[in-house]
């Protein structure tokens, strides 16, 4: 999300600069703090992220804005940023730990990834300066696939808060094959076990493993639904974009950020129970494929997302 | 640490605040801002810690010092503290980003645990203000020992940079039990599988699992030896004091703090080889227990801990 939207500041002629790691691509001014990606280095990534905070207070004087994608960390440095400092909350709000800091640092300018995002602590008096949803690159992935499988997929983490058992279940009673993909992480390997792997058994069932970015592509732009039933209110859920980018209706629950997402009826169906779900399943393959990828372009574009940071910027810093 | 040393200076007079999670043991004034332990919550622990460095800023007046065991994180806020800050570096300093961090913090007081853990960055221009060893209150913990049981004990983490292999290996070969307590955790595993558990069938080596402070206290001071071979530069090393208060001397290897916590041939051996090792098993049981404990009372007493503190506050706010 951040290499989208940089491109695409940069692509509309402003002057930015990346704070991130060495080797990163991008047409931005690139200021590397750490020598190689955090995921890989396996060192002390905190360490980097306060050396990197350390940099951009020193030389906060040079910019018009900072857009922090740091949560909370850089406020620590309170008015030592010579600049004004926006942050885009990524992450879920709901547990105490969020109110309280929220409320110990409730002058900084925030922005959320979705309006349902914020409900947790809509009474904390917060200085929420816009919504602006993720924008997709659709140039070099994401193509419209056909829906001919026939099957329902389900691609994420295979995690009790992501539903796939209930996602099978559901499919199933719809009398249709799903394809379920996705890592398994350590902490749900015993979720895995008890919840989902004996549902396999079903021959309508296919569980593959992890997907690269051309076979999610691939597997999704074949099938009929997107059906991803999350159990937790997600505050965005890009997955659910990159499904209908290749034209596949989505089947979900009304919750978290998905009423923003889509309209109901025209990009798929959001259910409240499992009869719901299945209902959904049966009637997914109704829905115009072309509008859902036309759907992802008119609001979830990178210049609309662009668009949205810069009314955010203009009104952080009015001079400029 | 922060509680032995919180009592000590509370006892010697002092006006102490202590920032740490609600229901917390203390004679201090406590000030809580998380509800519960950090380990017991399962939240986002940093967010916590964001919240605690806030509310220390914003009350950093009323302090005449500061003593934080944060690490680098309070540097973030830079000069929004209005009262000196001096940081304990309690780990490692060997990796990249601690000689990067440092170098970008180069002007906060710092006081390290032994003098070996300043040694990987002992060319930067640090603000080093002293070293101060841990103090141990023995007052409820850790008696004397007699060492009857004849074994050698390993009793830490079962982890590689511990070297319990080398440990039952070095034991074995000098014809000695050997009792290894501790616990294994995740990312251990595979080594404890691969090279811990099949030294284990011999009749001379007794693995137990995680013992708790009185089992400790039992295993350890009937040990003729606490056999601990480190593999890795180990910046204190809590453990060894809790050892030689029960009398029992160290085994060990010569790097890291080690030859800062005892006296080679009067507390304990330091190997640099196998053979070295195995040569300091059969003579352990050799050195005087009640020297060992002494030796404890003498240099690792939480009053020398905090008058070595009470230099350091009184160079760092010398008015108060």
């Amino acid at each position: 999300m951040v290499h989208t939207l940089t491109q695409e500041l940069v692509k509309r002629g402003h002057e930015v600069t990346l704070f991130a790691s060495a080797g990163s691509k991008t047409s931005a001014k690139l200021h590397s703090s750490s020598p190689e990606p955090l995921w890989k280095s396996g060192g002390d990534a905190l360490a980097w992220h306060a050396i990197e905070i350390e940099q951009v207070v020193k030389q906060s004087d040079d910019f018009d804005v900072i857009h922090s994608h740091l949560e909370f960390l850089p406020w620590i440095g309170g008015d030592r940023f010579k600049t004004p400092l926006v942050t885009t909350m990524h992450g879920r709000l709901d547990l105490p730990e969020h109110r309280k800091l929220l409320s110990e640092f409730r002058d900084w300018p925030l922005v959320s990834i979705s309006n349902s995002q914020r409900k947790p602590v809509a009474d904390l008096n917060l200085c929420w300066i816009a919504t602006v949803y993720h924008g997709l690159d659709l140039e070099h992935m994401y193509t419209l696939g056909d829906g001919s499988g026939g099957y329902l997929a389900f691609v994420s983490r295979l995690a009790p808060e992501k539903g796939p058992a209930l996602a099978i279940k559901a499919a199933l009673k719809a009398g249709m094959k799903i394809v379920v993909a996705g890592p398994i992480h350590e902490q749900d390997r015993d979720y895995f076990e008890a919840e989902v792997k004996p549902l396999a058994k079903d021959s309508n069932v296919e569980i593959t493993g992890e997907l690269d970015d051309s076979g999610k592509n691939e597997v999704i732009g074949k099938a009929a639904g997107f059906l991803l039933p999350i159990q937790w209110d997600e505050p965005f859920g890009l997955a659910f974009i990159e499904a209908l980018a290749t034209g596949t209706p989505i089947i979900s629950c009304r919750r978290g950020s998905l009423p923003e997402l889509i309209e109901e009826g025209r990009h798929g169906f959001l259910a409240t129970s499992e009869v719901e779900l299945v209902e959904a399943c049966k009637k997914v393959a109704t829905l115009d494929r072309k509008e859902c990828r036309r759907w992802v372009i008119e609001r979830f574009s990178p210049a609309r997302m662009a668009a949205g940071y810069e009314d955010v910027y203009a009104r952080l810093a009015p001079t400029s």
